[in-house]
């Protein structure tokens, strides 16, 4: 793999953008258009939809890479891989070295709350975080591809701006999560809520008379404060979660100390 | 699918046990035996190795469920899809309701530090503590399905009885890692360590002449704090690590207050 984009040729920021509904998808075309005004653009994409792939990477198969875009400021490729393993590849063999910034989405799905912990989109962002990249995973409050995007174009160029400008904490990454409304009352810091998923299986037989079983469940929120992602959300506001990747429950540590031997 | 245990008809706990390696791997028939020994056993697990799944449901298609044994104590199903799709369809379409623990593992590779991330064995036990299971992830640090796990038998069988007595903070599940070694010095509570992979890809031809990239890498920890779990490990003691789901970067809110809009 050529070296596509060396930082000597160019002053402007390089952006790397993935996501995990996978590079055909609505919300990261947006993505990419609203990136590309503040700084030269490599997508790295899965080629096909990831979703819920938690922090997965693929260590058993092989990886395909295919190039798609060439142009100056733009270059396009497709990845067999998970986002997870986009941005891996990207970093280690496409930029060969870290972008100054990594975007993840736009998520057609909420990513607030406990589905940080199922979401592909978020595992990117996570990604880049352990690597040290700032960060930020967007998503949508809703699954339709038809949702009008444009509401909050203002708040993602101004965040992904400060970011670029900032940075993020040590080992942090941005969660930022938008609600479905043509009027957004502003953006938000705010802690992950914590609600859970009620599941549930739809139980089938197939033509051949053997059972399976598909996944449905309600979302549960009980965590009503008014510091969290669900509350902004609910409120008109975006949400953005600093998020982390150290999973120790301190606060148990002390509580645990019986299990010693 | 029939209620298979009930907890009226037994008064031994009933022991959810998972995995990510698959239900034919030689670690979870170890942590099946041990179990058995302290109380009646549900066993669901993948059909097929599951490594590296990270957090990853499956929600685009079916799930299959294979019933493999169905002894009056012991159970056990293979399942189509990832070790969190195993809790999730024990919980609702096998035992209707949680057990009285859930154990995952016996991992052939390690959990500890931040391969935490990445793992199927750790994302089982944390979809137990979501579900307010009493949960515990065990891996041992040896890929080799030749490992002779019986030095951490004594280990593994206090800490699941003591669990099942006392429980573990709410939403938390706790990450054990094992030595290798003849003479385990005993059991620490500790934190997870900031370690990372500095990752490289195998770049090759295939026969046709396409690229193809297989990940590899280098384990790097810089974090020397003795209450780590990578000190745990080296110096010969079991490592636990309280691990919750909170994701949020508490210390880090009033960092990134100037990104509110």
């Amino acid at each position: 793999m050529n070296k596509m984009i060396k930082k000597e040729k160019s002053k402007r920021p390089i952006i790397l953008i993935t996501n995990d509904d996978g590079i055909m998808a609505p919300g990261i075309k947006h993505l990419i258009k609203l990136m590309r005004t503040i700084g030269d653009v490599v997508v790295v994409a899965p080629d096909k939809p990831q979703s819920a792939m938690g922090h997965a990477i693929t260590i058993a198969m092989p990886l395909r890479l295919d190039h798609i875009v060439a142009e100056e400021n733009y270059k396009e490729y497709s990845c067999s891989g998970t986002p997870v393993d986009c941005v891996k590849l990207a970093v280690n063999n496409i930029l060969h070295g870290k972008p100054d910034l990594l975007v993840s989405g736009i998520n057609h799905g909420s990513n607030a709350s406990i589905n940080v912990i199922y979401s592909g989109t978020m595992s990117a962002a996570v990604e880049g975080a352990i690597e040290n990249i700032p960060s930020i995973g967007f998503s949508i409050l809703d699954f339709s591809f038809d949702i009008d995007l444009a509401p909050a174009d203002k708040y993602i160029l101004s965040v992904a701006r400060k970011v670029l400008k900032n940075g993020l904490p040590l080992n942090t990454c941005l969660n930022v999560n938008i609600p479905v409304t043509k009027k957004i009352k502003g953006l938000k810091v705010c802690r992950q809520s914590l609600g859970y998923w009620a599941d549930e299986y739809f139980e089938r037989k197939d033509p051949h008379h053997k059972n399976y079983y598909w996944l449905t469940g309600k979302f549960i929120n009980e965590d009503k404060g008014k510091d969290t992602d669900e509350w902004a959300l609910k409120n008109g506001y975006i949400s953005a979660v600093p998020t982390q990747f150290d999973f120790t429950a301190h606060h148990a540590l002390s509580q645990i100390k019986h299990l010693e031997e």
